[in-house]
């Protein structure tokens, strides 16, 4: 058994988490793939390994959409989306309701509303929330354009699609008094039960502004 | 209400399922991560809106790893295992036990003995494992290769590292088959219950292998 011993040394338990590759290559496509959110090393290998198994090709234009994506993205100089072009296509479309105006936070509420096909208006992507904690104040985010829009380009709805909280209650009462001087509508998203929620769970609050803001049941009907 | 009628036309449900992009360089990225395995779309776009938030230098060194790595890697022309070289840092090591082959189903089985830091010998990488279900034979294998080094570079142990399976013994059979004309010794990994494992969880094959193959107390506390 002497060889045998020399052929398993005693086994040391810190070596158990570190990942040895016998690649650079793969080696460094690992830690690309691990610094995503949510995606850690053993992730990040069983993806490269699945590439490794796909024609070069494919992984030629999986590696190239993604950095075409990032270099050729642009940001639509009406609203802040992302757009392929100088102005987005939701600004550009003739079919949209250029009086109405919904203001989110980001891109991805703009997607979240998009892919409801309920809205039929434009956005603003103010990019970001008034939050002085993390040092986010009005001046870093698209309210001057904003304001040039409601002021220049007819706009008679503000919708207001941000998140219910503080630091969204605080931009909406920035943005409201910044548009009050011009004849502009602004409304709130309702906020309310959610649809398939139940009353004994929602919080107080929701539930105390859900009853204070009822609807007439005609208005429930037809939107249903 | 006539107009707000129009601006929210009635809720279909189909519509519900698809994913709309307000830009095709974003729909293809997305598409592009939604093709790997365990990525649906909903975790795509928040890997591609991550991206999207970084630099642009960062997200060309992300494709490029990828794309670069599949174009680039090399597999070792003595034991089949990924290398950046025509033969492997492994096989070109001249610390490792070059008498001693571990056979290994795949590239992953590789890694996954390298991290425990305590094999010393070369390995040897089938491919794959012999499987007429699937229409895997021998011929598909790298089973000739692994003769050809027993045959001429002084292999003294050739270790069967491949799954507990019905398609792993029939591979291991078939090796041994092959190899039996030669001065070889070869053994296969121990079967057993597994550290941490609870006997009465034991499948009966496991546990009635374990028995049968007890090992001496001494040989149990020099490898502890």
């Amino acid at each position: 058994m002497a060889e045998g011993a020399l052929l398993f040394p005693p086994l040391q338990y810190s070596y158990l988490c570190t990942m040895i590759f016998s690649s650079a290559l793969i080696e460094n496509a690992v830690n690309e793939f691990a610094k995503l959110p949510g995606i850690g090393k053993k992730t990040a290998l069983r993806l490269v390994l699945h590439l490794l198994k796909q024609e070069t090709a494919q992984v030629e234009q999986f590696g190239d959409a993604i950095a075409r994506m990032r270099q050729q993205i642009q940001f639509c100089k009406v609203c802040h989306n992302v757009s392929d072009a100088e102005v987005c296509s939701i600004c550009s479309s003739h079919s949209r309701q250029k009086q109405v105006v919904c203001v989110v936070e980001s891109i991805r509420d703009v997607m979240a509303i998009e892919n409801t096909q309920q809205f039929n208006g434009l956005y603003h992507v103010l990019g970001g929330i008034i939050s002085p904690i993390d040092g986010i104040g009005p001046d870093q985010l698209n309210i001057h354009s904003l304001v040039e829009r409601v002021q220049h380009q007819g706009v008679e709805e503000v919708i207001m699609a941000v998140s219910p909280t503080i630091e969204g209650d605080t931009t909406i009462y920035y943005l409201s008094k910044k548009l009050r001087a011009f004849p502009v509508k602004i409304t709130t998203i309702a906020r309310g039960i959610a649809f398939g929620g139940e009353l004994e769970y929602a919080d107080e609050m929701t539930l105390a502004r859900s009853i204070s803001n009822r609807l007439p049941l005609e208005s429930y009907v037809q939107n249903k």
